[in-house]
């Protein structure tokens, strides 16, 4: 098969790779209805975040199953699942308190950018739908995997409440996800910065209240303003930089909480600061597979259409230009369809 | 009257100053029954926290009303009463959802180390018991004015629930009151660190379970061990130095909870570490005005014995004694009785 490597700094290549195949007896092998490029495949992409070596990406996927090892026994071959991109066993103690993207066993998953995949720890990771999805479901199923997995995560951990004022840092898919999640939850009023037309509107139609175009200290005061000088109950840090976390802090009233789900590069929090702001911190890599049955659900039964965040779609051999869009901020997220290479 | 004044590095001079007095409407002055030497105090008085005069010490306190300001409703002379180290107006945003220690108009309490103080927005900061309480009480109350206050948040923010297990970092007066604190809320196991033996005797009093002697990663090693691997459910760092603050982090299970409730010093956490370490932080200086009236009722109903801390009882005019004794780690905490001064 043909699948996406990056070899370099903005060197994203489609070539021949070999055909994922069974491994491990916990092991299956999926051939993907689509996947998708990540905001976090575009710190490697612009060579913030180095690797050693060209790396097969992409960690979002669903598709139906092929293959399964011989000892998996919650999915079977024909089944519609959708995984996280960190394979759990489900069963360790991590993953019992709901922490599976810290699973004692756990696995990253990569090379999702192509046609087929192969997941390890099946029974712990892939989550069946009832039925085989319709086409229109994909792409909301495709963001259950990853973008809104974790954009509910950091509402979840932002302990958002019905009736929370919520501020959400960074205008990415999972920060416009976080919005999304945000209103589901109840928020009475949910502040989106952004400075993008495209994203504030798309932020609206996800439930953002208001819109805040100022950045860092600039951006606390605006919040500050809004919120009679109090600060946010809740606020979402969606972006993983010292700027984003310090205004994140800094907008948030006093014990109030403060969620981080982008891998942070170059963040120091400096003890003092924290100490007397008074907040609740919690982030970490999204323990999306909690949350998995409940999403899927949300989505079957149309409660929730987290698919259109995918403002670019493109066949699989194309992906060099969704890292393109994405980098230069034309799109927001790229959907890549592997049907052609299914063929 | 003569009162506590810090001149520099263990410079502790008990010396003549002016007499409280009523400046605002909203003070009152209180003739204490008791005060103390927080571990607080030795950040200055080691020469670790820099000040640019002398400055009157102390900030814990309990005693009777002797005169109050024209618009002080709550408190009258002749009760006793119990107060925090930051005067609070009790109404702000900020205090009504339970941090008054970060209250809009706060006032922090300076100068108690003295036979009288004036305590600002009386009717917000002080708590006045149902009578005056017998000689025998008024080290536990005492106690509540910081240093359980401080312990109590401390396994608050930790997310203390029945059944947890806790490991407590830091064996002075707040640490070993943490395990109080924890044992109250229900913990089902208690580990303190600590390498004392008159203060491990105290933290099983009090409730520890377990006593760890490593620090720092030995010590992170030891908790694992003994929680199979997995780590703490709540973690108490009650130091503010860097190593207990990575120790407890690092003590504690995925997705628990971390609790920091000294003034951290040279802390600085890096955002990639907390990001994987999964973990809940929370802290600040402990909102203990949110804790008064429940603790002073625990205390009076003689349900929790938290003067028991206080090793050292010195006539107020040694004072300084108090402060080498705490110092050099022969008394784990000093409390200083005034009555000599009232007469």
């Amino acid at each position: 098969m043909r699948g996406t490597v990056l070899y370099g700094p903005r060197d994203v290549r489609f070539e021949d790779l070999p055909d994922p195949r069974i491994f491990e007896p916990t092991d299956a092998v999926n051939r993907l209805a689509a996947t998708c490029v990540c905001g976090s495949d575009l710190w490697p992409y612009r060579g913030i975040q180095t690797f050693p070596q060209p790396t097969a990406m992409g960690h979002e996927y669903c598709g139906v199953v092929e293959e399964v090892g011989k000892s998996v026994k919650s999915v079977r071959p024909g089944q519609f699942v959708i995984g996280s991109f960190f394979a759990s066993d489900n069963t360790c103690p991590n993953c019992q308190i709901g922490y599976q993207s810290s699973c004692q066993h756990r696995v990253p998953v990569g090379g999702a950018q192509a046609p087929r995949l192969r997941v390890p720890l099946a029974d712990g990771t892939l989550v069946p739908t009832p039925e085989v999805p319709t086409a229109e479901m994909v792409p909301s199923l495709l963001a259950v995997s990853d973008v809104l997995g974790t954009g509910w995560f950091a509402a979840d951990a932002a302990n958002v409440k019905p009736g929370s004022t919520v501020a959400v840092v960074g205008d990415g898919a999972v920060g416009l996800l976080g919005v999304l999640s945000a209103k589901q939850m109840g928020a009475g009023r949910i502040i989106a910065a952004s400075r993008h037309e495209a994203r504030q509107k798309l932020a609206r139609e996800f439930g953002a209240t208001d819109i805040v175009t100022e950045r860092g200290d600039e951006g606390v005061e605006r919040i500050k303003e809004m919120t009679k000088g109090v600060g946010a109950d809740s606020v979402l840090e969606c972006v993983g930089t010292q700027e984003a976390m310090m205004q994140s802090i800094r907008s948030a009233r006093r014990g109030g909480y403060v969620s981080y789900v982008g891998v942070p590069h170059g963040v120091q929090l400096d003890g003092q600061e924290l100490f007397f702001s008074h907040v609740h911190l919690h982030g970490g890599p999204a323990p999306v597979r909690r949350y998995l049955p409940e999403l899927i659900d949300m989505v079957l039964k149309g409660k929730i259409n987290p698919g259109s965040v995918f403002d670019l779609t493109l066949p699989l051999n194309r992906v060099a230009e969704g890292y393109r869009a994405m980098d230069e901020r034309r799109a927001i997220k790229a959907l890549l369809r592997p049907q052609e290479e299914l063929k």
